[in-house]
């Protein structure tokens, strides 16, 4: 079964092909920046999700105090594009990031992050560059074992450091708590808070991560703004953190059948170059196929999404074409130029994916 | 430690980045080049692995026949670029790649492939487009459950089907053996082939597939040609599979240590948009750190790679760049618009990834 916008897809830019629903994007971006206010945090959404300069502008036209970037390439594209408060959550390393950072200060307001010392004493070759200030944040570990510093003597260690160093200045500090681990980042953020404070340092910026967290968001006492991403499109792993729906996926991937080899099995013409290995946390399969729930899609080749129809009763035909929740929905944009815009039925047009590929 | 070409690197382009030592490309394309005809199959490499006119131009210079595609977008880069004799081996379906065929035929020789009566129907749309027939290969199953028909009989019905459609024309059999599969295969082609001969049908074309193979290549009998992708860069996967050793390996990632966040513990700037989840087979950990061979490449975020050091006596420190070999390269190359090119610790330039993300 094809639907009619599904053949409308195919017909015009064939498959596979990625679909964001706008009424949903809009329909999302309001829902978080009303329970961020509700929770009394400004909202600074991840921009690894959509890549997008228009998606971003319309998340600080809803409210959003400016924006999240993971990666300095990122953050070019958005400052390029006029955005002026950016936030990048990683530690920039190296004289050739330095450059960037002091000429990206020309345009933009903008926060880094820092875990270590190395990193510290890195930033200031940024900072003569622009003749400005790099403010900078310290990036704690409350249970990820990601990057952030362990423990709050570090914090507190790390936090002065930077306060000494000419050409940086104390932001504040950029927290990433695990979903049941809200208590230990408070007492973690507690002590850092009251070391910093008998240093003489206030921080201004207090920020929480993540669009499964959304559930927690405000919990903090202290935060000053949260970072959700994946919230804008959402996919399986957010329906499976209990924080979105399937109505509220914005993104499917559509996708052909274009063999079916066999009665129990079938393949899409999408395989790990479109929707990627990313099992989402480990779940079952590699994406939801709304037309055949229980249609699973057991493997890939690059460019072959296999389909064990085992426990299907409705199995597709080969031509038949297929919407896809992904897994993961941030990586699998990252595969694309561009995604379509639909409304309803209707097909808006073409979304650049701008900063897709910046990994560095 | 940080070899003094990866601190040029660094310096030059930032990491992560994917790097490509020309002189192993060349080894590569010539040592694949030579076995084919050793073997006396002609050579027609697969360019989903590196996705660029120029090297599939070398390839073709060193005495390959022609390039395979899997995907009409990747063919269109490649013949606009002028490569002429193209096997696209995949199923198309739908009137938008119709189009797209019909308009290529007049810029290549194209041969595609078929498993099902669907495809079969479809194509005489690209051959009315074009005015030229549509030269079609029956993709066969031999093993690997992915595409193609299941038995000979079926591959004789479709065979038939193709040389009784206007438009079509039977180009032989596409066949894709498994490793420990070859008198499988052979068995099914040698009833294949008696039948379509039965039919007054004779292949022209005989394809058998892969790098991991290329120990097999030339087994079976009545193979007109072979075509293996890895090999021009390899990987863990071809290391593993026993075709190359890490020397062979062309292509490494470049990333810097950004944290260590605890002793047994780091931090990579790489994470799944660029190394990709994929797991190479069942490989353990995400790729050989050749700095740090003892390390693991535990998990990923979407930027951060999360290093094990348990095992390792080595400890990286923070700003160190290394490089990985990647456990699968053709996912990993389909993530960057270039890739940076070297000989020996000199720098040469940069490759534009003209066909990356052609995934239609």
């Amino acid at each position: 079964m094809t639907t009619p916008l599904a053949a409308k897809i195919a017909r015009d830019y064939g498959t596979p092909a990625l679909v964001i629903d706008m009424d949903r994007v809009e329909r999302n971006i309001a829902r978080i920046q009303a329970a961020c206010e509700a929770a009394g945090v400004a909202n600074r959404p991840h921009i690894k999700t959509h890549k997008s300069p228009m998606l971003a502008k319309m998340q600080i036209a809803a409210g959003a105090r400016g924006i999240t970037c993971q990666k300095l390439g990122e953050a070019e594209v958005m400052a390029e594009a006029g955005i002026d408060d950016i936030l990048i959550s990683y530690n920039l390393l190296g004289d050739e990031k330095m450059a960037r950072l002091g000429a990206l200060q020309a345009k933009a307001n903008v926060t880094v992050v820092a875990d270590n010392s190395v990193v510290v004493a890195g930033l200031p070759k940024a900072a003569a560059q622009s003749g400005r200030e790099v403010c900078v944040a310290v990036e704690c570990d409350t249970g990820r074992k990601r990057a952030g510093v362990e423990t709050p003597a570090e914090a507190i260690a790390l936090a002065r450091e930077i306060a000494a160093t000419k050409g940086l200045s104390f932001a504040g500090f950029m927290l990433y708590p695990t979903e049941s681990g809200w208590l230990e980042a408070q007492k973690f953020y507690d002590e850092a808070l009251a070391g910093v404070r008998a240093a003489g340092l206030e921080p201004t910026l207090v920020s929480t991560g993540g669009s499964p967290n959304m559930k927690n968001v405000g919990k903090l006492k202290g935060a000053t703004e949260h970072r959700p991403g994946t919230y804008i499109y959402n996919d399986r792993m957010q329906v499976a953190a209990g924080v979105a729906g399937w109505d509220d996926c914005a993104l499917t991937v559509y996708a052909t059948v274009v063999s079916r080899a066999g009665p129990d099995r079938g393949i899409l013409d999408a395989g790990s170059k479109t929707l990627t290995s990313d099992t989402g946390g480990g779940l079952e399969g590699h994406g939801l196929i709304l037309e055949h729930p229980e249609a699973r899609i057991a493997r890939f080749a690059e460019e072959h999404g296999f389909l064990d129809l085992t426990r299907s009763n409705t199995r597709p035909s080969v031509g038949d074409v297929v919407r896809i929740v992904p897994n993961h929905v941030c990586v699998v944009v990252n595969m694309v130029d561009e995604v379509v815009m639909v409304r309803g039925d209707e097909i808006v047009g073409t979304l650049p994916v701008a900063a897709r590929g910046r990994l560095r």
